[in-house]
């Protein structure tokens, strides 16, 4: 065949770096002499099945450059989860277009997809090589030892939370942040490392990954605002009860869900209100204030981890020399192997697609509403070097002279 | 008297340059040879009141750097708003601490805060210079071009609108995200300097300076989709019908409302929950998010305008060499004498206390859901030179094989 044409697609929700993994395939498969084009699908999956490609060979290097370092995803994504017959349309189109090979950027679905796609090839006889490249900010891929897109959104909670604790500080009550994350805490947990000073905020961090109670919950918030006389909490938009039911699902029966079968959580203050409104009445808190961070936490243009660039670009790099010097398909992993650095290897699709990664035990504090010093030690590399930095001002009392104690 | 002391307060909502002004008074005092200590009043007039101060004269001057370039209010803040005999009971408190200059950083409150001072101390024929110096995210200072605090929180507003955008492009449907702004929409409006490409969001701007109709917005937002296949509206949080009631308080009679009797519209999504159910329900639209930007536009650790940090530090110098060289109350004012180039004038207290700017008429569209160029103009120097760019695949169609047109 030797058509020499590559495509190249994102899939699921947008991240800072996306973008970087998009770029990087481009200008690795660009370079290689036997590819002749590099095809972007429009919305992922959807534009596979409806043909929509745009030639990316065109694209100058300048403009594939500012490209890399904009969030979102500049080919445009999908909420579309293909099944078997879906994934044959791929293919067709796929063959049709006689694309050699695809490459899918996303997280669990995205890998998944790829599995079905490559055994369809398989089956067919077809020599496709399809190659998952990892994105999630959710951090929830297993057999990585993170997920591009996790790195710089982690930053951006950690320092909103950062701001948020020194917001409290100032004008004291209760704060909830709601941050993203449907069964993984991995972007909530990152709440943590904002904190300098010991009494900083987040001082409670509640996690999908242990059971909600609204009970404790109260009584965790009470004891922290009469030691400190404020109190700042990370909440996981993906919280549940015992039972496995979200707290958002006891709101009402109204709620979205998308083609999964999922709950809409995103989008709506909705879980940050409730829980502010059960610290007012219940503890009788007056100045209690809540947040969702919403989709800011994976698109706001201006907060990126340096790191998370760098490794979003690799990632998209080796999967093309996956395909193109070792002919192999799979799914490109960042595996840790110092501290700090990293490798790419790549997976068997089986081994990853449609699993779903959640917080080690080792990272979830015993209380159940803080992380412990290896999750700190985990993330702090990830977050980059220019991290900001929050000071205060040491306490010096002027002695009274009107009101002597 | 000659006790070569001055107190310097934080009053009212934090935001990300308020610590320069604070810092500018402090290095700008301590280099005067007859100033022997700076205090700091904690958590701003309640702590005039209550005689909670710290000597800043002790601090370190790195340190104050590191606070300096840190958001929220490194003395505290707080949402008194002093009457006479609260002015006066701060008075008794600066007369007993032989305090020659007070300086108040703060917005409309706090500068009516400083007149009442200013005139209790002349009337007790006691030499007290009493400075006010500007801070606010809302702009809403009347007789300055601009106020501290606002760029930052500007540039932070149209950096998320700028990746809201990117991501409601790749992921189609409405995106409402509501911004602070009780009286005046400058902020709001600030989400308009995001956009690069014309058919980038905000699509629509909604600003309390203009009456908000559930039937209109609805209408904008319907024929927008129809257009882009999407739409991304930017609202004020003080959005309020003909009669002047805000639309929030249609949600029902629970609203908590602070000292000053105004209504509680931060610290909850219930806004863009309300505006998203209506679209969702009267448009038929599936895919609506909403997003309420609460205190990271004002607290978030890592967005700064470098012009905002700039003047925000001159206008604490400058207040300091009126009181201390020109022996004069009033209060600093920014005001614009090229393109791009400010000045600060002393202005008298009466001329600024109290009173609330709102959006020039030449700065809204006559359709009232935009801004216009010379909008644009005003704000692009104060957002500074770093504002990120946005880059987007230029469309290079591929075409098709199977489906073709």
């Amino acid at each position: 065949m030797a058509s020499g044409k590559i495509l190249v697609a994102q899939g699921g929700g947008p991240t800072a770096v996306i973008n970087q993994s998009l770029v990087g395939v481009v200008l690795e498969a660009r370079r290689h002499a036997g590819i002749r084009r590099v095809y972007g699908a429009r919305h992922g999956v959807r534009g596979i099945v409806g043909e929509d490609f745009v030639d990316l060979t065109q694209e100058t290097r300048a403009n594939l450059e500012g490209v890399a370092a904009t969030p979102a995803a500049a080919l445009g994504s999908t909420r579309d989860k293909p099944d078997l017959a879906y994934c044959r349309e791929m293919f067709k189109v796929l063959a049709a277009h006689e694309i050699e090979h695809f490459f899918n950027i996303g997280g669990n679905d995205s890998s998944d997809t790829v599995r079905i796609v490559a055994e369809e090839a398989a089956r067919a006889g077809y020599p496709l090589r399809c190659i998952h490249i990892p994105k999630t900010i959710d951090n929830d891929l297993v057999l990585n030892d993170h997920t591009p897109g996790f790195p710089s959104a982690a930053r951006f909670v950690a320092q909103a939370f950062a701001g948020a604790s020194l917001d409290n500080a100032a004008l004291p009550g209760v704060y909830v942040g709601v941050v993203m994350g449907r069964h993984a805490g991995f972007l909530t947990a990152a709440a943590a490392a904002g904190r300098k000073h010991p009494d900083d905020g987040p001082h409670l961090i509640y996690l999908p990954e242990r059971d909600f109670s609204i009970e404790a919950f109260l009584a965790d918030v009470k004891a922290v605002h009469e030691r400190l006389g404020r109190c700042v909490v990370a909440v996981s938009e993906g919280i549940h009860d015992a039972a496995g039911k979200p707290v958002l699902a006891s709101l009402g029966p109204e709620l979205e869900r998308d083609a999964h079968g999922n709950v809409q959580l995103s989008g709506s203050g909705a879980l940050a209100d409730l829980l502010c409104e059960a610290i007012k009445h219940r503890l009788g808190i007056k100045r209690v204030r809540g947040d969702t961070f919403g989709y800011l936490q994976r698109s706001f243009l201006g907060c990126v981890s340096e790191v998370d660039q760098r490794e979003a670009r690799e990632v998209g790099e080796r999967a093309v020399q996956y395909a193109l010097w070792g002919d192999r398909s799979g799914s490109v992993a960042i595996q840790r192997c110092g501290d700090y650095a990293v490798d790419y290897p790549l997976l068997a699709l089986e081994a990853v697609a449609g699993k779903t990664r959640t917080m080690e035990d080792a990272y979830i504090a015993a209380s159940g509403t803080d992380v412990t010093d290896a999750f700190r030690q985990y993330l702090r590399p990830l977050l980059g070097a220019s991290f900001p930095e929050a000071f205060r001002l040491r306490p010096n009392p002027v002695p009274k002279v009107l009101h002597r104690d």
